[in-house]
């Protein structure tokens, strides 16, 4: 037996090699690689990808998952393991391995299309290998078995128990109360942003960045902050996280908020526990709990009055401007609701709106009940109705995310999950920390241990419903998420 | 026989992919990896290097390549490429595995703590690295059956023909002939330099370097250009190449040389044949040769006045300062002749010089006349002989170089002979070409299709010699560069 939990333990690492250097490939292409470059780095990726799936779909590893299977006195984190194994192996081993490298290769290839087609407004270039992705993601989950409600599936897969028919419950739920909310305020609309839009250099904002990275409480010597179109989150292992934000340089608040929010992610992937290094349990739990990190540190605390009042305190470098400035002008101009077109820069109130139009896109297209080429005018109809806004171009509309490109169909309602699951969160925290006190005194640590305790060192060895039921005592709960933002937004817009 | 030849260029393209994937974990080592990625990067190329090494020295590749020697009618291209294969085995091979091994992820970890010992002036933290990378290699020599004159064997690794005996006469002749000169120069010592230096953000000197590299005919869709502590070229093919410079924020003019120096480099990758893309002749002829492109367009191009009176005019970004100089005021001040610390930032006269420093002290270490722990001494003796200046630490002394950390003992040398090479090439452009009115009217694409043709698009398909004696009709001559170096100096100093 000895014997077989070492070779698991081999094979495991090199599993974890590839996907390390997979990482890499990964990252060099999205913040670094030349047009030319991009041709040679898809065809590795798809090659490394190729070996990660033909590693744990081996006989040799199948074998060894039956017989530990069999033991009972197995330790806690190999039978976690094993357990995770068994679930991706019984999704992936249904589907032929050339078509795996394909839609490996397709997705390393559509960033590099997207990208384009995203700076040039061309919807049409990037139609036709978006349609691919999406048939290939359809076809894979068909492979299992599954024909109807394809999108149940594929959302689970992202959060394990969520399903179409929860979503739209939540959804609606969620258009009852912010609707009426967002039409009140947009009665009530104020200019609350000219306060905080001013020129900042990208180099300020680079060094601003940075300092409130470490202000929150993650390690750059143990990971990096660089630049892509999309901000974006990515773990060769523990000890190096990268994170990426972009610079607008009339809007100097808006990449400190993408460099809070990848931060988020980043502190999680920095705190799993050191004995979960080299085990495929050393990332986050599920992509909703993931985004509840993210989406903790972008709002809940990064967008509070008394985070800002440490920052203004605390911090060695900030902008000029920021000292002439109250800490209420601040407030105001990082939470004035106004509509906009980009996720990326929306408001907390009408975040989830946009993650709304994405989910019904998905759903609509794995149904079969809307067709690729229609998009942009859905998504435009879709953001009219919800938001009020129309985009002028499809780059400000159907082309601003690079999930899709990814193969990311089914990860925007964690965003959605992420923020509900935050406030939980904050409601729990409440009770042993004194959070506003904390964040105006600049320690950010108490925050981030506390996290770290109960959340981060977890890693994948609790699933998301067991860290939810230990750190709050309830799975998934929408009422804390909904009072917050109502509080919130009627004390702000009296 | 078709069988074979297929099998072994599908064993090149291996081994290509492998190579490649090396220069981008290489890259990221050097460019963006945070110190916590340090540690799995090293393992991870030390673990490809293996594969590499393991791939070529396999006995599936030795059979085929016996195979292939023995056909007559083989084409030009696999036939060169077998007997580089054989000289590169014949080496490698002594070399027990493991120990090659070792060695890569020696190299690898042994940058990270040049980078520290530099930053920190602490030689002693370096020290017991770098006699362990002396130690191997002069072990893998010996493995050779080489027992005296280790360096000569290794100058004949990177320029093949050349040994102690000629560089020690080379050297002799540079002494005799410079040394007279930087005299007379020093007695008449001017201060041009005060002019070109004043301060340009970092901001500003990358989008001068990114046009300056564009200008001269560098092709940014197929490289990039980024930063680290010490400017290199790196390439992953000829679609994808990569270099590195460096900002000070005073000195405008050293990232802008630094730049010409790498675009020189990449050039001549980017300038390989098309044919030659997926063999092993991809890269430049001998580090000799590719030091004489570098340097061809640092010096003989980047520090003439028609340069410059080009760049003035033509180009689309430059320092608003630069406005405000002559002409002749910036050629001065490119040009001062002032013995410096940094090799990097040395003058064009006194360069060969400091290549001397490393050539003796590298000669000295493997003779065993030299111990490591002496180093910061013999260097700073050396430095005041030779240049008239002692280094205040080691950060500026022993320490300033990139190469030992990388393993690379014995390629100084090939700075030195690049600059006699680059002016015997320029001794034959000009027969084709009126250089002087090219550079005037910035149109420097004339020049590098005419290195691109001669020399470029050949790769490794020439030897060096085959090069030389093609292009210029010579072997390695220094009279050319010598007498190029006293009509450019007296003019100057008149």
């Amino acid at each position: 037996m000895e014997g077989k939990i070492k070779r698991f333990r081999e094979m495991i690492k090199e599993k974890k090699t590839i996907d390390s250097m997979l990482a890499l490939l990964q990252w060099d292409l999205e913040t670094q690689a030349p047009k030319g470059g991009y041709k040679l780095l898809s065809e590795m990726i798809g090659e490394l990808s190729l070996r990660s799936y033909n590693l744990t779909t081996s006989e040799e590893f199948l074998e060894i998952l039956t017989e530990l299977k069999k033991q009972k006195n197995i330790d806690e984190i190999t039978k976690r393991e094993i357990e995770l194994l068994e679930e991706e192996i019984e999704k992936i081993k249904v589907i032929p391995s050339e078509e795996y490298k394909l839609y490996s290769e397709l997705t390393a290839k559509a960033q590099g299309i997207w990208e384009m087609a995203r700076e040039k407004n061309d919807f049409e270039s990037f139609a036709p290998i978006l349609e691919q992705i999406f048939n290939f993601n359809k076809k894979f989950i068909e492979y299992r078995g599954v024909k109807d409600d394809i999108y149940s599936e594929i959302l689970n897969d992202y959060e394990k128990g969520m399903n179409v028919k929860k979503l739209d419950k939540f959804f609606e739920e969620l258009k009852k109360e912010i609707v009426p909310l967002l039409k009140d305020i947009k009665e009530n609309k104020r200019d609350f942003q000219k306060k905080i839009k001013f020129q900042v250099s990208e180099f300020e904002q680079r060094l601003f960045s940075e300092e409130v990275l470490k202000y929150i409480g993650f390690d750059l010597e143990r990971g990096v902050l660089s630049e892509s179109a999309h901000p974006f989150t990515l773990t060769v292992n523990k000890d190096d996280v990268r994170l990426t934000t972009r610079y607008l340089e009339e809007l100097p608040f808006s990449s400190v908020f993408s460099t809070i929010h990848e931060g988020g992610h980043g502190m999680y992937e920095q705190g799993v526990a050191e004995e979960l290094k080299d085990t495929i349990l050393s990332d986050g739990a599920s992509m909703g709990i993931h985004e509840s990190q993210s989406r903790f540190y972008e709002n809940v605390i990064g967008r509070s009055k008394e985070f800002w009042c440490g920052v203004l305190g605390k911090s060695k470098f900030k902008y000029d401007k920021l000292s002439e400035l109250s800490l209420e002008e601040i407030y105001k101009g990082i939470n004035e609701v106004s509509p906009s077109l980009i996720r990326v820069e929306a408001d907390e109130l009408t975040y989830s709106l946009h993650v709304m139009v994405r989910y019904e896109i998905e759903k609509g297209i794995l149904s079969g009940e809307y067709l690729i080429k229609d998009l942009p005018k859905i998504w435009n109809d879709k953001m009219y109705e919800y938001l009020g806004v129309t985009p002028k171009t499809d780059s400000e509309g159907v082309l601003q995310d690079v999930h899709w490109s990814c193969g990311l169909i089914g990860y925007f309602p964690s965003y959605a999950l992420g923020n509900v699951y935050s406030l939980q969160i904050l409601n729990a925290m409440k009770k042993d920390i004194n959070i506003e006190g904390a964040l105006e005194r600049g320690e950010l640590k108490i925050i981030r241990e506390w996290l770290k305790e109960k959340i981060h060192r977890y890693g994948k060895l609790k699933t998301p419903k067991e860290i939810m039921l230990s750190v709050t005592g309830e799975e998934l709960n929408p009422v804390y998420y909904i009072e917050y933002l109502k509080n919130k937004y009627k004390n702000i817009y009296n």
